[in-house]
Formats: C-alpha cells, structure tokens, sequence
C-alpha cells in the first residue's frame, strides 16, 4: 500500500518545474561536454579514491576525457553501492537514453561516444533543462565575477564571499577587490565602500542572494570599528603571519559587513555551516574536505537577534545538527531551513532530517533541496532522489500517520519544492 | 497488516487511565475558559511569530479572548504541517465535537462560541479529565506556592527550584524564601534551614518530585561548606554583579543541597537538561528559549555517585543526547529515562528515542510520556500522539521485528505510560 | 511484502560461514561450562544491577555457578524487554534445545543442567562453531601473552594496547614490558625496543590486527624524541603523579610508535573511539564505563594523515559519531567503518548506522559485525540480529527503494559479512 502511495506522491512531484536554489554551475558553461565532466565531479574521483585508486591515475595531466572516463569506471566496482553511483545510472538512463542498469568495462565506450554525440548539440543544455524541468539556476560567483554574458534570470547570481570573510589575509584579496570595486581596501571605510560596491553590482545584475560556507568554530561576533580598524591593519599588512586575534576580527568585521548590506538590499544570507577545509591535503581536487559535528547554532545567535530583517537560510553539513536547525527555524522568524548539504545529502539522513523538519517548522520555511551540481545533467538524479524521499516521508508521516489526503501531501510537497524558493529568494514568481 | 497491529495495539494503550508525572496546570484554574487560552499556548504563538506573525499582534495587551484566536487563526495558513497543529485539531475533534479537520477563517468563530460554553460548565474540568481518561497530574509548584486550595491527590505537588538554583543573585529570590520559611537566608546554615522547610512543606502536602531544568554548561559537583559560605555572601551582597565564580558555586552548593533533601523525603529528582533561556529576548512569551546540543550526562557524573539512593528521572532536550540517556540509564540504577522533551516532543524524534529505549533500558525505568501542558485540554492530543507512536514502535520493533504477542506488546506499553510511574513517584498505587 | 523479502534475505545472509574480526575470546577456553558463565557476562549483570539487584548478590564470592544463575533470572523481570535479554533466549533456543520463549524461576533448573550437560561434551567449543556457522575468531590479546596452546589460525591474535598507551604510568606495565619482551624500558630507543618485539613475537603467531580503546578526550599527535624522552622520564620514575602534560606526551608517543609499527608490520589498527573507564565506580565487573558523546574524528586527522598507508578499521561508541564514521571512510583511503560497538549494539542505532554506511562508503570499506564476546555461544545470537538488521536495510533501502535485484543485495551483504573481514585483515582467503 505504502509503495503505491509514494510513487503517486512522486509522480506527481515529479511533474513540477523546479528554480534549484544553489549550484556551481558555470553559466557561461553549464552542461558537460563528456563523460569526463560527469566523472570528474568529486563525488566520484573521492569515492574511487578513497576506495584505493591512486590519486595520480585519477588526476594525471593531460589524458584524454576518454582515457579519464575509462580509468574511473574500471575502479568503479566498489562503489557500486553509494548513492552517487545511482545518480550516475540515473541520469545516464534519463538524459543520454542509456538502456542497463550498471556501467562496466564492457559497456563504457559506447555510452561515452553517445555521450559526446548528444553533448555537442547546440541546444544540448536546453535539452537538459528541460528534460530536468528545471527553470533556472542560482549560480556561486566570486565576488569580481563580472557577471556578464549571460542570461541572469535563468542563471541567478549569487555572492559567494568566503574569500571576503576569510581570506584577507591573502594579498591576491585586496587585488581582486581593488579590481573588482576601484576601491583600496586600506581601513574600515574604504573596506565598508567596497563591499557596498560589490552588493550594488550584483543586485544590478539580479543577484538574489549572497553566501558563505563557515568553518564548524566560527562563532559571529559584532566587532567595534576601532577594534575592525587595528585588526584590519595587521591582517593587510602581516597577512597569515597576522595573530590570530586580529584574523578572527577582521573575519567577524566583513562578516557583520555583509550581513548589513543583505539587510540593505533585501538579500537572503544563506548560511553553511560546518565544514573544515583540507583535513585531507593528499585527497583529490575538492576531495580534501570534512568536519567537525560538535557545532551550535547557538553560535549564530548574536547575527540572528541583530539582524530580524535579514532572512538566514541556512544548510547544515552534519545531520546532528539538523534538531538544532528545526528548532532555531521554529523559533527565529529569520531562520529557514535549507536543503540537505554534502555529507547530509544521502537518502538515510535526508529522510530523517526531512521527516523531523516537516512536523515541526512553518512550512513556509523550509526549502526543500538545491543540487550544489557543477555540471547540469546532476539535477535529474539528485532531485529525483529527494522528491523519493520526500514523498516516501509524506506518503508514511502525512498520508497514513496522521490521515492526510493525498492532496494535501503533494500540496505541501510542492511549496518544499517549488513554492517557498519563490518567495524566500523573490524569484520565479 | 503493520498499520492495523499498530491500530490495535493503540487501541488498547488508549484505554488506560494515566497519571500525567510532569504539567504547568495550575490546580486553581486547570483548563481553559475560551479558545484563546489553548492558542495562547506558546507552541501556537511562536511558530505564528516565526512564520512573519508581528509579537505586538499576538500579543496586544487588551485584546478580547475572541479577537485574539481570530488573529492566530487567521495566520494559521503557514503551520497547518505542524504536528503542534494537529493537536489543536484533534483536540477540537475529541473535546469540542468539532467536526472539520482543518480549522479556518471560515469555521472558527463557531468552533469558539462552542468552545466558550463548554468551557463553562461547572464540570468542564471533570470532563476533560474523564475524556482524556487522566486520573491526576503533577504540577509545577514554585518554591513559595502555599499548596492550598486543591485536592493534592489529584493535582499531585512538584517543588521546582529553578529559582533555588540559579536566581539567589535576584533580591527578590531572598525576599521570598524569607517568606515561606521564615527563615532569612544569610549563610550556609541558614540556607540548609530554609531548603529544609521548603521540602517539609512540600512533602506534607503530598508532593511527589522535586524538579529543575539545567543549561547546557550545567555541570554540579560538591562545593565545601567554606567555599559555599564565601560564595553565598558574595552573592547575596553583589547579586548578578557578583563574581561567575561564585555565582556557580552557589548553584552548586544549593544544588547539591537539593539532592541531600531527596534523598532524605525520598523524593525523585526530576533533571530536565539542556535549555538556555532567552536565546531570542525578541520572541514571544516562553517562545524565547532554545539549547546547545553539546551537553553531554557525563557532566552528572558525580552527581550520580554521590546519590546512589535519589531516583533522577532524566529529560534531555535534544535527541542527540538520547542515546546518552539510553546508555546512562542501563549502567546506572538511579537514572530513569524521563518522556520525550520540548524540542525532542515530535514524532520522528519520539520514535527514535523511544524505540532505542525500549530495546535497552531496564523496562521498570523508562517514564513513557508526560505532557508539559499548561491547560487540561493539551493532555488528550498530546498522549494520543505520544501512544501512537509507541504503538508502532511496539508493532514493528517488537511484534513485528521479535515476535514478541501481541499481548506483552500491549503490557510493555502500559508499564511505560501507567506502571513506572506508580512505582517511580509512588503514586495512584 | 517487505517481511517476506527481509526473511528471504535473511536465509541466504544466514547461510554464509563468517569470521568475527573482535571478540575477548580465551583461545584456552573458549566456550561455556554452565550458565554462569553466559549470564556472568556484563551485559547481563550490568542490567539486572541497574534494575534494582544489588551488588553484593551478582558477584557474591564463593557462590556456585547454579546459585548465581538462579538469582540472575529470578531478577530478568525487568529486563525482558532489551535485546540482550533476546540474545539469552536465542542462544538457548539454537545451541542448549531450549523450547520456551522465556525463562523464568519456574524453568530455569532444567535449562541449566541441560545446559551444563551439553556444555561438558569434549566437543562443545566445536560445536558451537558450527552451529554458530562460524570459522574463526580474532582475540584480544594481552600484549604479554604468549600465544601458545592454541590454533592461530582459528584463534586469531590481536595486539591490544591499552595498557601500553595508557598505564605505563603504572610500575607492573613496565614489569610485564620487561618480562615479555627482555627489555628494559627506560627510554625513547628502549620503548622502541620492546613496542618492536611485541610486534615481531605477535606477527610471528599470525596476528592480523593491532587494537585499542581511546577516550573521548584522546586526539593523537606526534611528539618530538626529545620531548618524549623528558616525557617518558617523569612518567617512569612519578607515575600517576607525573604532570598530565607528560602523561599526554609518553601516550601520544607510544601511540604514534604503534602505528609505525602496525605500517612496518602491515597490521591494521584498530580504533574503538569514546570510552570514558569507571564513570560508574560502583557498578558491577565491566558495567562502570559510559562515554562523552562529543567527540569527534577530527581529533585523528594528524594520524589518518600521517599514515596514509596503514588502514584504521574504526569503532565509534556513540551514534551521533556515526556519520562522521561515515564521512571520513568516504574520503580517506585508509579509514574503514568497523561494526556497531557495545552502547551502539541495539537495533534502532545498528539499523540507521548500517543503512548510512551502505549508501555512501564504498562497499570495500566497510566491516558489518563483530561479536565482541567473551564466550563463543554469542556470536550465534548477536550475528543473527544484525543479519537480520542488515536484511531489513537491503530489502527497504535497496531492493525496495532502489530496486535492486535480490541477489545483488544479498552479494553486498555478503561482502559485509565475509568478504570485507577477509581482504582487510588478510585472513581466510
């Protein structure tokens, strides 16, 4: 009974056309070429790694996509299990017509040249769009990303500003920013100038939300202006060798900065939360991160009193966090839930993080997922893999738990999926 | 056939006359007189406040009753997934023969005209209390509550000392004490006096636990007497300007002291773990608390040693600590796994906590449920939630996954909701 | 349908002929000569203490075996709801013939004269293996123990280490490190001395795994020779009284040495991560240990770094670590998720952990079960419950949810059970 059910759930959410609210998509190339695009995505180079192929084999300079894409797949027998490989089915099967059920070594060629065959069409990434019914794309730009040569209301930009936050202390910094804004970052003014010089351009060009990935001990704090001052001297000027003290000032006086220029222009402040950078410096390319779970939102709370009129979605790395997550959000008319990030983003904890959310935090406040893809074609198989869950959590939790119409689930599926993007972010709508 | 077992076992769990072991009734005026006292409930104001709701709407002073519930109701749009709503509805459905499931701008002004008059039967409390089938509930007593004026068999007295504990730097805390114990505290000596009393008295009245809920960084251990005396005058001269030091020895020495008085009037103390106040001084009334998950028990674990002979029925607020209590609760005789708490008080976080409960603590120490109301009317939907749940935990976990009958399913479930709490509280025996 | 498909499942799982890759075996006696010796086992007594049974009753000296069995079941009252309660009735059940589904002061005689019967055959350890469908097991085992008088490659050696990292404080250590190995430890290169001996004397009776149990607090860094040369200075002529600091130090060295030793060796290290030893002082033989669930793997990035080329097989104590487990065997070629220890041995927390690890470590890294048991009767029944967990994770979370075909379920499940414990710890193959 409960099967049936949720496949009727599904099959109607699956019918939606989605905004998917955070992705590394390259707007001015979106799609993937080859294979070697959809197996360079570090969810696969760290899993094979991991599993004992040798960093060298996976990352070796200038090999053949095709030579890349074999290498992977002969050392994908290990991970045949995860998650990620059945997204890489998944969307063989949905986007590239792809007929069996595993990729092997007798099989990988030909799915690679048909591949390729179908990417090099002109409208290949429509096709993809469509085939994800997906709209649009918020995109993660680099602050002096000059945001130009594209479509912006289907590709939606968003300031990413960990360099802002945590890399001063890298002259490479002040240079991007000098280039970016026209403006000297020498003190807290001309610091103050510039960052509401990046806001204006990009909510010149449509920007709709600005975003940091925070490590697990950052704990935001308001600092003084003459505190931001002789911290901010120290940092330009001894960069790393900068004391500690003075690097966590400056961190926490850019990070107020952008906090105040988000309630300034009306920008959503997406938080996520967790991550420590380069616990595994000899782990491949984007595969060197992990974290700490002994992390609090009571961390944020001084951000969260200081700015109500700011909207905070935040994501969480660790699914021990995510009790904290629903309770800040039932509380805090700042705070949204959002998604389900990175180390969370697997069925099981998906579906208890998802569950947990749903009983207990308005449901105008929750958005639902965001695929944090690099290339196109991981939409499909990743948001098919929530809308599973989601309707299996609605199916069992809502519809037979506590007597709910099937109506009314979809209902409430469909404003997780679609509805709350629209009027969290004021887009699409 | 899993969803009709679970209905049977229900079915039976519902039949049971229950003892409610942890309330905020107040034995004068238990329930509610109109519908404005069940949405003012601090479950309904704070999701309304989080959902966009202003504080100064909901909590307007001079409002009519009627106009309050028409306000709340009318933004109920964006809590109708809440399982905090489905209370209120079924709550509606079982007591006040409300008909729909879905209360709206439409249908409320009926719903509370009917409400009205029920709730003004002389006998409307005897009937919420047959209708939920509770026999008597605890209360939460300040230290200074005279215990007058009620039947204490049926309002059962519980001394909470929160004050005690933590607030002996407010004047007024002293003033008091003075009040109730005649005893003016001024040292060490004198403050054992006082406490004393104060146990005296609620034991003669027929109290059956003493109660306190702890901030995360609670961790008691024993204070000598001289210590106690330097930092009690510290306190009681300097109140909150008083040194932190100080400040925590008092709270421990008072603490500590606590556990001495149970132990000599045999009563239980209830620790209920894990709140910090006022994380949101902005939100509504009792919607401004939230907690730190990183607490761990191991901070009782002198307390526990030194009081092999108190019972501490244990609440944890966040179910990442339940495990903790699982485990502390197997190896300890003196620990009881205590309801399921606040933010934990949802489904999914029931299920979970109480499925790993019922697999490995000793089935005589494990309080099933207790509602944390402060109106009769909350019982009723609260425990039906609660009995559900375990109800499928029973059908799936132990019918089910150990073929265990149904019948020790069903006698599993009543020592959990009626049993332990006869012979953890000796009461309703 | 889903029960079908997990007991079919199940039969298949259930066929296979494992290896237990932990236990406490006593290769010299393995098996069990009464009751006594099954509910002599701390998982019983720790239970039964904490339901009420006193002390002094369990470990009355001089009591016979009958005696102590009889008291500990007429006590099982209250513990007839945990799982390790259905290990006692399954073991009986499959091994002693049993034919009830409880034991109780009326059937309890019988059962023991049958039991000691059985138990008394020159056969019984052999039998037990093959009931148990087992083929060997590792031990843990005293660094000075000789490892003779038994078959190594059925009784399989383990190099446990506590008392190296942690007790060298204490004069007997040193003593023992003396007389096992001939050397006297009185400095950095004689430490290195003896730590090589032991691993040459246990490589050469076919040890496969070096082991040790690290509390919460423990986050292993290297430490300079001259500094562990001061270190091991003061802690060889103070003591317990030596300064923490140096105690950390000389931990920190030894530690690091073992895993040197473990890369020149090729063992694997096993890491069972969060004990907290005698919380409980006064709890019975074994049952005084609990945890701090806030700790995190993070405190062993230095090691998983430094020793990219020995595999850490790792057992975490609490849940809420789980999906750092999960995380970290996902990115480091060299960590491996290793069974469900002790507190996280019951089903609710095997089922959410097992189903993680499934879905996003790759499959060749991760070790299903060990017993950890004292007596051989209880692989049968703790295997057989996480068989039957693993069979319920397979049948819902792949073959229903990512319809997978039954076979392949049941190979991946085989690859847990057998093949991992193989390839990983080089033996059976």
């Amino acid at each position: 009974m409960s099967i049936e059910l949720r496949n009727r759930l599904f099959e109607q959410l699956d019918q939606l056309v989605l905004i998917d609210p955070h992705t590394h998509i390259n707007a001015l190339d979106p799609s993937s070429h080859t294979l070697a695009d959809i197996l360079g995505y570090h969810y696969y180079t760290e899993l094979s790694h991991s599993a004992g192929m040798p960093k060298e084999l996976i990352e070796e300079e200038g090999i053949s996509a095709k030579e890349k894409v074999g290498r992977l797949i002969e050392n994908f027998g290990p991970i045949t299990n995860t998650i990620q490989y059945s997204w890489f089915i998944e969307m063989a099967q949905k986007l590239l017509d792809f007929e069996g059920d595993s990729v092997t070594v007798d099989n990988w060629e030909s799915l690679f040249d048909a591949a390729e065959k179908k990417m090099s069409a002109d409208n290949w990434t429509e096709t993809v769009f469509e085939k994800s019914r997906l709209e649009s794309v918020f995109l993660t730009n680099d602050f002096d990303d000059p945001l130009e040569g594209f479509d912006t209301s289907k590709y939606v930009p968003c300031l990413r500003t960990d360099d802002l936050v945590f890399h001063l202390t890298n002259p490479r910094t002040k240079v991007r920013l000098l280039e970016a804004t026209d403006t000297d970052v020498t003190d807290v003014a001309s610091a103050r100038t510039a960052i509401g010089k990046l806001f204006a351009h990009f909510t010149s060009k449509g920007a709709k939300a600005c975003a940091i990935s925070l490590p697990p001990c950052f704990a935001p704090v308001h600092v003084s202006d003459a505190r931001a001052e002789t911290a901010l001297a120290s940092v330009l000027s001894k960069g790393t060798a900068a004391d500690e003290a003075d690097q966590r000032a400056v961190s926490n006086f850019i990070f107020w900065t952008l906090a105040e220029n988000c309630r300034a222009h009306k920008l959503p402040f997406d938080l996520m939360i967790g991550v420590n950078r380069k616990v595994f410096p000899a782990g491949v390319y984007q595969g060197q991160d992990l974290y700490d779970s002994r992390v609090s939102l009571i961390q944020y709370k001084d951000l969260l009193n200081a700015f109500p009129d700011v909207t905070f979605p935040i994501s969480v790395l660790a699914s021990v966090t995510n009790q904290e997550l629903v309770s800040y959000s039932w509380i805090f008319p700042n705070v949204v839930a959002n998604g389900h990030w990175w180390y969370s983003n697997t069925p099981t904890y998906i579906q208890q993080d998802c569950a947990a959310r749903l009983e207990a935090i308005p449901r105008t406040k929750q958005i639902g997922y965001y695929s944090d893809m690099y290339k196109m074609e991981f939409a499909l198989p990743k948001f098919a893999m929530y809308k599973r869950i989601l309707a299996k959590v609605l199916a069992e939790n809502f519809v037979i738990d506590r007597n709910w119409s099937e109506e009314a689930a979809v209902e409430l599926g469909t404003q997780l999926l679609r509805g709350n993007v629209e009027t969290i972010f004021d887009v699409g709508n």
